[in-house]
């Protein structure tokens, strides 16, 4: 399938969360329609989507039906199953390929390909016994953050070590998991980067913008990131190195961190990514129907910002907040999500601060 | 019900065209959800809507069903029946409201409407039978349109009169109904205003657009127009007159002419409209978002433009030019619809010209 998918060609999404939701939300605007598979019933994304299939990722006659009844699939977060993703293969193509998500879905191999890359990445050791997290702390050093080197469902996993004398402590935390012991590095900012590359090679990529967390959780992007050009320059670079790296068709977003020595790759998210919600609202192509387009063949659109956009995701109980929101001028954006329940995003808002 | 509709609330809506389709796109940003009523098997609408009713204008049990399966109703065409409209505001109200409907639906109660209004319409005479005809001929002289007081399904239904000696073909293309003999108004331009009316009286209107036609059928709105602010000042406040005077929920389309003598008001649509679908790429809220906002009771967004735009509609075979304007770098919107017959708009192309 080397050539466009035309108007009404059906695009699979693997998760039906927001992030599938949106990305069916642009596919409707490009005449193309989507079919969602999650585990859980009525998900955000299947009150848009023209077909939904609730099936677990084992169920593997469900999977087939699925990949046969679309033309193209994608995913929505990067922990499907490996046995999920083979049967599907078998059928239709997986667009980002195996590759990107194989890659992202280990952090060893994850920080392995970004220093093949020639990219900095925080200092780390790998971890695969108590002994070995010894070693790790001795090597590495305090403080440092342990972490599981695949990801659980709940993102759990990770444990910060103050002291080497807590090891223990830590190796239980992570339940004695493959892990990565990862330096601390020293950050005065966190910037993404979105960028897109087509099936023809074509890369794009959206002006970086600035982030900002609490309690762990994204809290804001902010465009322009107000850094020094040279720096967001590079930023934009290496994402394209990344993306030609890995062969990539789709929307990545690269999370990279600001030292004193120059930019560190934290980690890459092989799909459309929180921190790009603020091109819905500041650019004429968001990076959701970016997605669409290069996972379909098309013709990357044009990704140039017009406005400057602070985002700010609603978690919990921000939900809220909706009437005043709703007030207050911004776009906003909720998920169709019944239960506002701690930690979950339910919505974000996007604020025009001015021009471009 | 006064008090704003909570996300997760049902739309239900008439017709399920594009318009249908961009509002329930609009509505999913929301959080709320669309059911769609359309005679016609499987619309544009219902594959980006949670769900869909396929039955005739004059099922009074589907209608039924219908009305009590949502939380309020609108329409994205003004020539539904009279009769499913009473079954439904039975159950449900119906925003915009059915005086503005009834008025919009006859062209000679909208002209009366607006001259009460104060606004200057094209010369007019009723025609009710071919003697009126003639009467009315002397009265307004030619050229003049003979158009039928109320709209087929087909849109058809006019006769231009050239020569008084013509009458009679004339009277026969309108097949001798109830209609209106419109006098020839010389103008320069054809502007149209997009305006809103929130439920608690709230008034916002998009910047105006300039329209060219081309058989008939818009072919591009730009905006800015080009015309003097004045004038651009004039046709917004005129359309709050109109909104305030028919108590108006939702979003209008006032089409007018620009003449030397001034603006001529040409008709309005109670509806979301062609000339509007430009605010998709020029402004954080567009005419859909609005006209969800309005009648759900939410407070309007923020229509302000932040980028000058010409859109360009898809006709028929126009939807052959999806490649080479999928990469042009223009915003694509395409309707999902499968066949492109000579004359149906298949599609709209948003390309941002500058900034605001």
């Amino acid at each position: 399938m080397n050539e466009a998918l035309p108007p009404g060609s059906v695009i699979g999404i693997l998760g039906g969360g927001q992030l599938g939701r949106m990305l069916a939300l642009a596919a409707a605007r490009l005449g193309l329609s989507c079919h969602i598979y999650d585990p859980a019933p009525a998900p955000p994304a299947a009150q848009v989507a023209a077909a939904c299939t609730t099936a677990d990722w084992e169920d593997a006659e469900a999977l087939e039906a699925f990949a046969r009844a679309v033309d193209v699939v994608t995913y929505e977060f990067e922990n499907v199953p490996t046995a999920a993703l083979d049967r599907i293969e078998a059928i239709r193509p997986i667009r980002p390929n195996r590759r990107a998500l194989a890659t992202s879905q280990d952090r060893l191999t994850e920080k392995a390909f970004l220093e093949d890359c020639g990219l900095a990445v925080a200092p780390h050791a790998a971890v695969s016994s108590r002994d070995e997290l010894g070693a790790a702390l001795e090597e590495i050093g305090t403080p440092s953050i342990l972490k599981t080197r695949r990801l659980g469902y709940d993102g759990k996993g990770q444990a910060r070590i103050t002291d080497p004398a807590r090891a223990d402590a830590a190796w239980e935390a992570v339940s004695g998991a493959p892990s990565v012991l990862e330096g601390f590095v020293e950050f005065g900012a966190e910037v993404s980067v979105i960028g897109a590359r087509g099936v023809d090679g074509q890369v794009a990529c959206f002006d970086p913008g600035v982030n900002r967390h609490e309690d762990g959780i994204l809290r804001t992007t902010t465009v322009p990131a107000g850094l020094p050009v040279a720096l967001l320059t590079d930023a934009v670079l290496l994402t394209g190195k990344v993306l030609n790296a890995l062969d990539y068709v789709g929307v990545i977003g690269v999370e990279l961190f600001v030292t004193p020595g120059g930019l560190v790759v934290n980690e890459f998210a092989p799909r459309v990514h929180n921190s790009g919600h603020w091109t819905q609202t500041g650019c004429a192509i968001c990076q959701f129907e970016q997605h669409v387009r290069a996972i379909c063949g098309w013709p990357l659109g044009d990704g140039a910002r017009h406005s400057d956009v602070v985002m700010e995701n609603l978690i919990g109980a921000d939900v809220d907040r909706v009437p005043e929101l709703a007030a207050s001028g911004a776009a906003l954006h909720l998920y169709g999500k019944a239960e506002a329940r701690p930690g979950r995003k339910m919505g974000h808002v996007n604020r025009i601060t001015g021009p471009a």
